[in-house]
């Protein structure tokens, strides 16, 4: 990551009230559809990219993932994850994505949640990634979708006929879009799908899955807020492969 | 194709005074780029679907092709097709893209410019040009992007700070989207790009492209107009293989 946004106090202090990082996965309304692009669990070794409190590694271990290895930039984020564990199958490595090394051959499944939105160098992690699994192994990412993240002034407004638009602007423009997001000054990179996907397939990888989220019928009668999720596109996942040979 | 509009007097009128029906390839913006994905031309079998006046019919064939059949809805355009054309290596053939069945085996390319958002289903016609391609053979096709169809109001208008915005609703929503463009009441497709390419990885095919168009800073220089298209996207090329098993 290019900055340590998730130990400034503010942010950190917002971010650790989420729903997600209250209850987890379950607090996360995407998980139900991005935990169908994982492959079987059992006795998978699984690397997860921006661990933060370690919700995704904990289930992986549930789940029966013979070892876990989170990694996370944030120093507050992986003393939580420590401290709410004392599996010996987990461990937690502090190191900047932009410049990890991770092991050839060592994975099963590579999984990162809403993390590369933050990185700068993305081919490099990705041919990181593509070396890391095994043959037959399997990499699933989440990230923001760049509909959210495109916009010069990312705030709801009024169109003619009065309904809620979002205001499109610079989708094809990518870099850093900085945000009031928690904390005043957030930075991301904004990139476009053709360059996530291409990113993948530039390492070698075949494309498995592309999930653009949006909440479905039933999330809506629990949670009609998230209604104008339907409008843009909070999450864009996707699933790759190495291809055995 | 769902309807005939492009037999509609007023829509063919307006289409016919379009640059790319005037200068054919050399005046659609998107070509240069589009071009990128073909496969050689030399000796292949082509299939052009929903080949309007014929200009990639004509073009494949002058590249190498050995033959090419160029499939449309309109009588309109196949009769100027016909016309422009005594080449007895491309064959025009009127058919309903929606019911269009496909020799097996039959081509090393099919290709599809800015057609598949008329169509109401989508999967029947991808496992038509899956099971057509030869193993080795490659599927390209662009289409309107999701970011350009999804609107309920597709109109430029301003955001707070004055600058100009596309106010984007509704892209996880799919389905018709009816707008004035050339004639009043043009009935299109809205699809995400999940959709897509879901579809062709759902037919067994294997994906090598995809291109969210906008222009070069070279267009800009020839075409300022077209400043806006990178605000929000307008085509989405897929390419995509017939894995060789």
């Amino acid at each position: 990551m290019a900055q340590h946004i998730y130990d400034d106090p503010t942010f950190f202090e917002g971010y650790s009230r989420l729903p997600r990082s209250l209850d987890g996965l379950a607090g996360a309304g995407e998980w139900p559809r991005l935990q169908r692009l994982l492959p079987p669990m059992d006795g998978a070794r699984v690397i997860d990219l921006g661990c933060g409190f370690g919700w995704f590694s904990r289930w992986a271990r549930t789940a029966g993932a013979a070892e876990v290895l989170g990694i996370d930039l944030s120093t507050r984020m992986l003393q939580r994850a420590e401290h709410d564990t004392n599996d010996v199958g987990i461990t937690y490595l502090q190191a900047n994505l932009e410049h990890v090394e991770l092991l050839p051959n060592s994975a099963d499944l590579v999984y990162s949640s809403l993390t590369l939105h933050y990185l700068q160098d993305l081919p490099r992690l990705i041919a990181q990634i593509a070396a890391a699994l095994v043959p037959g192994g399997v990499f699933v990412c989440s990230v923001e979708h760049p509909t959210y993240t495109a916009p010069s002034n990312a705030q709801w407004q009024r169109n003619a006929n009065g309904s809620s638009v979002w205001p499109l602007d610079g989708y094809s423009r990518e870099g850093v879009r900085v945000t009031d997001w928690l904390a005043p000054g957030v930075r991301k990179q904004h990139r476009t799908i053709e360059t996530y996907v291409m990113a993948l397939l530039g390492a070698g990888l075949r494309l498995t899955d592309l999930v653009e989220w949006s909440p479905t019928d039933a999330d809506l009668v629990a949670h009609p807020e998230w209604d104008a999720e339907r409008d843009r596109c909070p999450f864009l996942f996707l699933g790759a492969q190495r291809v055995s040979s």
